[in-house]
């Protein structure tokens, strides 16, 4: 398999622009990557039209994300198995990181942490009912590997609560001294990636056999080649940083003009555009019957920013932020964080899906969007 | 099977009265339908006995409540598979929503959020408990339908989180105003309901083979003819209707008198004496070694409180109440929810049950009306 | 099987003395015995030097407590398996049971709950962790009965919750006055130890079936001749509770002079300390690839804790204590033992274990660890 599309893609000539118009013409989403330079000229020409510069830079980073998630696609299956894992499971969430490290840097951390909330959210339900639902709907009843479902699932359990505990703990006496917080964030973070970084030589070295059938149905796409892809992940991290730094300048006014708080925009609106390359990949996967890729894709993607993301942006934050980010989150967070990883438990752990258990996933997070709507948190932080 | 028991139910003369009185021969508990008389007669003579009425009227609902349960039943088989599967998920928790009505007519909203709250913990710990108890010590082991038990257990997870979010967001920070808390609450209400109607959609439509067992066993007993039947749901209804009035009218005296606060009354008294018809069902299935059928009910019933009764409530109180109700529960209800929520979660993963699983749920549940007895919450919202 | 190792031990001539020289040539652990008469002779004549006596005493009852559960476990198995099995679940945390004495006495209720809280999540965590880590480094992956560590599960998690709710209920509003909590922790207490009782019933009398593959592996060893037992068992209770009492007497001192609170000292030292013995028989049990039975000791211990110890000490210190001890926990205790339990429950679901979920499993206990070093809880109640 993959053959056809192989030799389609290795032509010596190809170049990036050719290969973009190659892509836009199997996934027209790829179109939208003229609002990149949109976006570019708006900032110069209009640098006060908050709303436009939103709306219009929230839109030039979804395609941007599918080429990234391409790009790291081809990547990792060319330099081999373990290096390959290696860097998919890392840039996985490129796009998640790099729009967290400019609102990191403009020091807008109540931004970061609700985007990095949401984003485990809008996986964990969003993305996972999506696939239950459009599946379902195709499909009466889809098996998949129960082992493998509860495994991401117990592992992002204990992610989620790995980054909760502080939280949980410093919120119920009084809140303790911003240095006590970052002392503990600092080392919470660096025990984190490590417990991820052994993850990763669990799931692809010494225990690979039980993650088989996600791995290998993720080969069945075509691929670029290396120098190509490698060029497109340099120069799209570059056009993701250059529009983000735009997103997050213009989305505290657009926010606001819009109705809506920092808060919402990060868990909803972030959530949903950061992860739009992956939520294709994982829906059409259901609709092909291979619920297991698609719940491996939702899970693992929310256990990676809880693992992974988090503890980088804290560590990061030590040196480009105006001052050092904790992990404590406000407790509604908490809760929904709470929430989603015990949902998402319960539905993969019969091992059966069907469009209801789809339905159910996406009221709850229907119920989060419209909490947040029209509640949203006071707690600046 | 039921042929015999149809012959001698569809006796062309029989009378609602008539039926009664067969009935209790076979059910000793609907003798207590004289107490719906002596409740009424007893209101006009000394309406300010609060305590003499209060008790009168508990013991009153019960045989209603049966009475309501075997019409619904009736009624739904008659109709065929879709209506009557509409009908008795519709209907099977009257008894509760005329109380409820009745309390929300009064301004008791305490009371109605205490007993919902009480009815989905009274379901899903003692009704479940009792029943792996009553069937355990019948029965050395009983397997049951996982799959099914399993599906129920999550449906009612989902339904409780969807019910309690807002408590569990709007608590954390300072209480959101009136206003903002029942726009919440009605977007919501209509949200839980849509995803009601959704899944009766599915376990009566789409998916109704994996619901097998559970509506299959019902159709064993006996049923009334159509036409009695709905004489009977409408005549009873107007009786539990009325004395659910006096009881209401009742209980803050009788209460304060006996010692107890609104909130045990309505958590525990009323869930018992709502639910009562439901259990002894439950409990007689139990023991016939049917505990598919036990579980469906007490899961079933509790699902059904927080996607449907609940959430009408919130919208019926725009019409009668003296203010809209929200569905903000006392942080203590919310705890109680969400414990018997994943007890029932855990009690039922298995797919086997023995006694000491109902000590367990029933030994929860001691302990929730123990603390609720000796440590009244104070918050009276 | 057993049989060389009975007659090794069964020697008529064999004295405490003997047997002790005799195990420490196996177990190096009880070479740590001198430091019971060393702690002895130092707290007289360096009464304050609490530093050393603190940390001698924690030296001196780790063999201390690797006696006790060999004595137990040999009466256990001489006296029949009714008896014995009481025996053995009443004596199990014998250790834990006298350290919280001698604190009780000395009204150190802080000291008491953090080692009550503190061993529930030690033996839920480090104890399993340990177990999937140890075995699963050894074995690729590892099977154990699934039912029966998911009944383990279920036990423990309700004996937690059980000991939560007061905690659970009460934070929310205003705190009880004391008495009032003073009556809801010994009704509790008294319900929670008639739960264990029914419990015991249970697995020892009309379902030991159930429970056949742990209680067959711990047959396994060599064991003791019944009068010795009892008398090792008399002997090192009363040095524990000498050994103790002085633990108890320099620990807060220490505590502040290593920079510790003294629910850090409760919370991670008394407990790793009382479980010390236990903790090497589940450790070498999961090497030999019987992980059911680690399992079954980190689980059961776990439970037993929540459903006899802590209900003990609350009837108890209405006779020895300075006034009567409530069942409330500080909330973050109360965080941690739920997180905990349910961490045990995702990691026991599936039947198998490999050393990432023990990885997993360390990392949530270190992370409890590292936050309640660098935040100590500041309720003292």
């Amino acid at each position: 398999m993959g053959n056809p599309g192989e030799k389609q893609s290795i032509a010596p000539s190809s170049s990036v622009g050719r290969v973009v118009i190659d892509e836009i013409r199997h996934a027209p989403v790829l179109g939208l990557i003229v609002f990149v330079p949109v976006v570019i000229l708006l900032e110069r020409i209009f640098p006060d039209r908050h709303t436009l510069l939103f709306l219009a830079s929230v839109v030039a980073i979804v395609p941007l994300a599918a080429l990234l998630s391409r790009a790291t696609e081809a990547v990792a299956a060319k330099t081999g198995d373990a290096v390959g894992g290696l860097l998919n499971a890392t840039l996985g969430n490129l796009t998640e990181l790099v729009i967290s490290l400019a609102a990191l840097q403009a020091g807008q951390y109540l931004l970061v942490k609700a985007s990095l909330a949401g984003a485990i959210v809008t996986n964990t339900l969003f993305m996972l009912g999506g696939s239950f639902l459009l599946g379902g709907l195709k499909h009466h009843v889809q098996e998949f590997n129960r082992v493998n479902a509860r495994f991401q699932a117990c592992l992002l359990f204990l992610a989620t609560i790995a980054v909760l505990v502080p939280s949980l703990i410093s919120e119920v006496d009084q809140p303790p001294a911003l240095d006590v917080s970052q002392k503990l964030s600092l080392g919470l973070a660096i025990l984190l990636i490590a417990v991820y970084a052994l993850g990763m030589l669990f799931s692809l070295r010494t225990h690979r056999e039980l993650f088989a059938s996600v791995s290998h149905a993720e080969e069945d796409e075509k691929l670029w080649p290396l120098g190509l892809s490698i060029a497109i992940l340099v120069v799209v991290t570059l056009l993701v940083a250059l529009v983000s730094e735009i997103f997050v300048g213009s989305v505290q006014a657009a926010a606001e003009h819009l109705g809506m708080t920092p808060a919402f925009v990060g868990f909803i609106v972030v959530a949903l555009v950061g992860a739009a390359a992956e939520m294709t990949t994982a829906f059409s996967a259901a609709r092909a019957n291979r619920l297991d890729l698609s719940i491996g894709i939702a899970l693992g993607s929310a256990a990676q920013i809880a693992l992974f993301v988090a503890p980088v942006l804290v560590l990061v934050s030590y040196f480009i932020g105006p001052e050092p980010m904790t992990l404590q989150f406000w407790q509604g967070a908490v809760t929904m964080m709470i929430v989603a990883t015990l949902a998402a438990t319960l539905l993969s752990n019969g091992g059966r899906g069907a469009w209801y258990a789809g339905v159910m996933a996406l009221a709850l997070y229907a119920i989060f969007a419209f909490t947040l709507f029209v509640l949203p948190p006071t707690n600046p932080s």
